[in-house]
């Protein structure tokens, strides 16, 4: 099951589950016209099996240059899409780009930390802050009530490694500090702004999407991206304003803040 | 009842509730014998009130320049502390400088959230690598077993606004919205730290003032400042190797991450 949005947005579309994410939703909807896959350097090496993929589906698929660290590259991106999607707006945004590294608190400097924070938090409000217009529109144009990821909805990837709750547990085999810090700020952030834009009834979500063996997870992930993107695509396709707000893994399952 | 740490440092200590703390420890506690009251601008009007308390007590109190935001600042006031306690080293550091707004993120800039972020968590993270040899001097120095505040702990003031479970019911009243994703990382960071620090003895925990009537509080706050800080002082000397890593209010009671 995938989403039924007609138009979706991934940010860091290039590699790993952003890829992932593009090669299922175009092979598995019917219902996506329009995928907007945006990347750092859609033009370096390692966005070339996103062109790629891109060749093969050049009506559906628009790589897009998006550095989330870059407010003027998320501004001329929103104004990208606008132009195609036009009133009838973006109805899935999935704030996928991020950093991880693996230190303690202690092997943390100030510049890694800040890094984490300027990709894992400043970029996705940045990026939903300036797709905003987008979004409203498009539930605005859908014209049924409620919630849902193929009217306007806007789901951050995170990981159960921002829960604060799992952290006294998790934290001395998987310190990643600074990530974690990041992911817990991004899933506040997120569950502001559901509150914040709900009377819009635009949906928001933090997902987990597993251990996955990945660039980011490693090889000793616990699935593979095609896997979690699975579940992540299924989920993100039965969201309803019963979810608004919440934090859930690759399977649909309840994860503690 | 005040803690037994017989040297203290807080952060933020020229007004509001780091002023009172600085007040209550000097006047209430026998047991407090050097009191580092740490403020961005000593010589500045708005520390003028800590000055006249410090002149009271010349002894006990120094008087020290540390900026949250600046390294350097931080580095430097870390080792005029330590030239001070010597291998005794720091019992008790109190993060509770700190910044607020009341936007929603529709109103937050980028240079809001990433001041919030310098501030609230950076600075924090910042504070306490720095002084961690002098808490380690002071864990090692104690002879006793277990964690507490008069042995080495570090308390960072976030604030209930920073639980992301309570988010969703109070976020329309109190959107604050960067500084609430802000303390949720606060929070985070502390519990890591917690797991990261236990085996150096030294315990760490976050505190919620209350609603409190300061400048940052604004007037409508529920208690004042003596009333919060008599509180916070006593939980701060009542807590354990129980309460590491927790998240309690001025009053002791446990709050949801």
């Amino acid at each position: 099951m995938a989403t039924k949005a007609v138009s979706v947005l991934i940010t860091g579309a290039n590699r790993g589950l952003g890829l992932e994410m593009v090669k299922q939703l175009v092979e598995a909807s019917r219902d996506v016209r329009k995928l907007f896959a945006c990347c750092r350097d859609p033009d370096g090496p390692r966005a070339e099996a996103l062109q790629t993929l891109a060749k093969k589906h050049p009506d559906v698929i628009a790589v897009v240059r998006l550095d989330a660290t870059d407010l003027c590259s998320i501004k001329q991106c929103a104004q990208q899409v606008g132009s195609v999607v036009g009133t009838g707006g973006l109805n899935l945004l999935i704030n996928n780009a991020a950093v991880a590294v693996r230190t303690t608190m202690q092997e943390t400097t100030p510049e890694e930390l800040q890094h984490m924070f300027s990709t894992n938090v400043m970029g996705p409000m940045n990026i939903i802050k300036e797709f905003l217009p987008h979004l409203r529109a498009a539930a605005k144009a859908s014209g049924t009530p409620g919630m849902s990821s193929c009217k306007a909805a806007i789901v951050n990837i995170s990981s159960i490694l921002g829960s604060i709750e799992g952290a006294k547990e998790s934290y001395a085999t998987y310190p990643c500090f600074s990530y974690r810090v990041s992911k817990a700020a991004l899933n506040m952030l997120t569950l502001c702004a559901s509150e914040e834009l709900k009377k819009d009834e635009i949906l928001l979500s933090v997902l987990h999407p597993g251990w996955v063996r990945t660039d980011m997870g490693g090889e000793e992930g616990e699935i593979d991206a095609t896997e979690s993107v699975r579940g992540l695509l299924g989920v993100m396709a039965s969201l309803t304003e019963k979810q608004n707000g919440g934090f859930l893994d690759w399977k649909g399952r309840s994860i503690p803040w």
